[in-house]
């Protein structure tokens, strides 16, 4: 079973004047494959069609990349599928090939072992020195211009969970691989990402799920200081699902009933 | 005669999990090769070394770069070397694996053939609607996050030789693949770069020789204003040297002294 195909073909390799490589001219997405199946895949393809319309790409049909998914998974349970999709090669400089034809990375990834403790007793973040700069076309989509959370994910080893990163007028906006989530005086508050930030699909799931579950949310500047009066804090992501904030810096936080609420319902849809 | 090498081998692909490809985390460098050497090779090594300290890369030493150019170029006497450093592979999602090695990619491509014209008469630029986000950290290296001038040059098709591109502010900052020059009562402005835009090595030359030149120059914020109010205005890259702007948008401009004495010095220098 290959552990992953460039566009349909079992190949570990791409071709060194792929616009993925030379400009990051491409999306990516991150997907849980639990028990079988990609976890909140409808919310992975959709995210691909929001970047694929943004940056001019054509878009594989969804079947296929379900298939090609299955083809890398194979009869593993638990996994991690990556699916890059770059402009392919081609063009003059930046400026984009007409027709390009899109290039389609399937990969199947070991499950990453984080701490057993994450889930249930939460983890501590800090704040990055490393800003995020704000340019609303990118803002929001998975694209494979990622250099800021490298830096930021750099400046520190393990002493940290994740580490928070601001854009450049000091509003927090996410974490280097996670959506941060607030409760604020009886609200889950998220922070907008309509300047700069990814826009999860466990993000994307807690604004769908928490009206279901008549929880006020709303998406908003978040600054420090609204961080600091915060009863509950926890950060998402594909994989890690809803993990509890229990220290940010030397602020420390209870999980609270809103966290618990979001990680059962989360548990309950997705067993 | 291989045209492209991949850490000294002659090869046409490179790893799916390279970070370059993955997070665009590493740099590039686009030389001109000319008359059998790499012109300008000290300011783009300097450059590369500027861009490698500020992401954490192992550089390469300018010896084996340089021996490899001349590889790849083989007999060539005009062709353009494209390097590209990455961080290699490995790593835990952006975290940058400790002590990673470089990945080093040397091509050779063909030299652009732009028309005739555009060095002695000029160009004709527009504005782009696409902006650049601020980020001091990765401001004028060269980096492998290069969507924002993706889209930029997606904005038109052949109407136009180059966009200028804004900083969200409005700050006039570079070209989609150049930086800008402009004469203004007597004095050479060119944009500041410490917040976004790449700092090429014709600007670094165009500002290490106008002061050898007694022409006085300085580096700033430039409005679009400030532009419509000056005499000449010039544009510059590693391959297209300096070309004259004849118009942007609306506004003409006549091809003036300033711009043909750095011309002719370039050419000079260069021979």
């Amino acid at each position: 079973m290959p552990d992953t195909l460039v566009n349909g073909i079992a190949a570990g390799r791409i071709a060194v004047d792929d616009r993925g490589l030379n400009y990051g001219d491409g999306l990516f997405e991150t997907v849980a494959w639990l028990g079988g199946r990609p976890r909140l895949w409808h919310l992975h393809y959709r995210r691909l069609e929001e970047g694929c319309a943004r940056l001019g790409l054509a878009i594989p049909e969804e079947p296929l990349l379900r298939a090609e998914m299955k083809i890398v998974a194979g009869d593993t349970t638990a996994a991690v599928i990556k699916i890059i999709l770059t402009r392919g090669s081609g063009g003059r400089g930046y400026r984009p090939p007409a027709g390009a034809a899109t290039t389609r990375i399937v990969r199947r990834l070991d499950w990453p072992r984080y701490p057993e403790d994450n889930q249930p007793r939460g983890v501590t973040l800090r704040y990055c020195d490393t800003r995020l700069g704000r340019n609303p076309r990118l803002a929001g989509i998975k694209h494979l211009n990622r250099l800021e959370q490298v830096l930021a994910r750099a400046e520190w080893d393990d002493e940290y969970d994740e580490g928070l990163m601001q854009d450049e007028s000091g509003n927090v906006i996410e974490g280097t691989m996670s959506n941060l989530f607030a409760c604020i005086e009886g609200a889950i508050v998220t922070p907008d990402l309509s300047q700069c930030g990814v826009a999860g699909v466990m993000r994307r799931w807690v604004l769908d799920t928490a009206p279901r579950l008549e929880m006020p949310l709303r998406t908003e500047a978040v600054s420090t200081f609204a961080l600091d009066t915060a009863q509950e804090l926890f950060i998402t992501n594909s994989l890690i699902g809803i993990w509890p904030v229990r220290r940010l810096g030397t602020r420390e936080y209870s999980v609270g009933t809103v966290t618990r609420r979001l990680q059962d319902a989360l548990q309950r849809e997705t067993d």
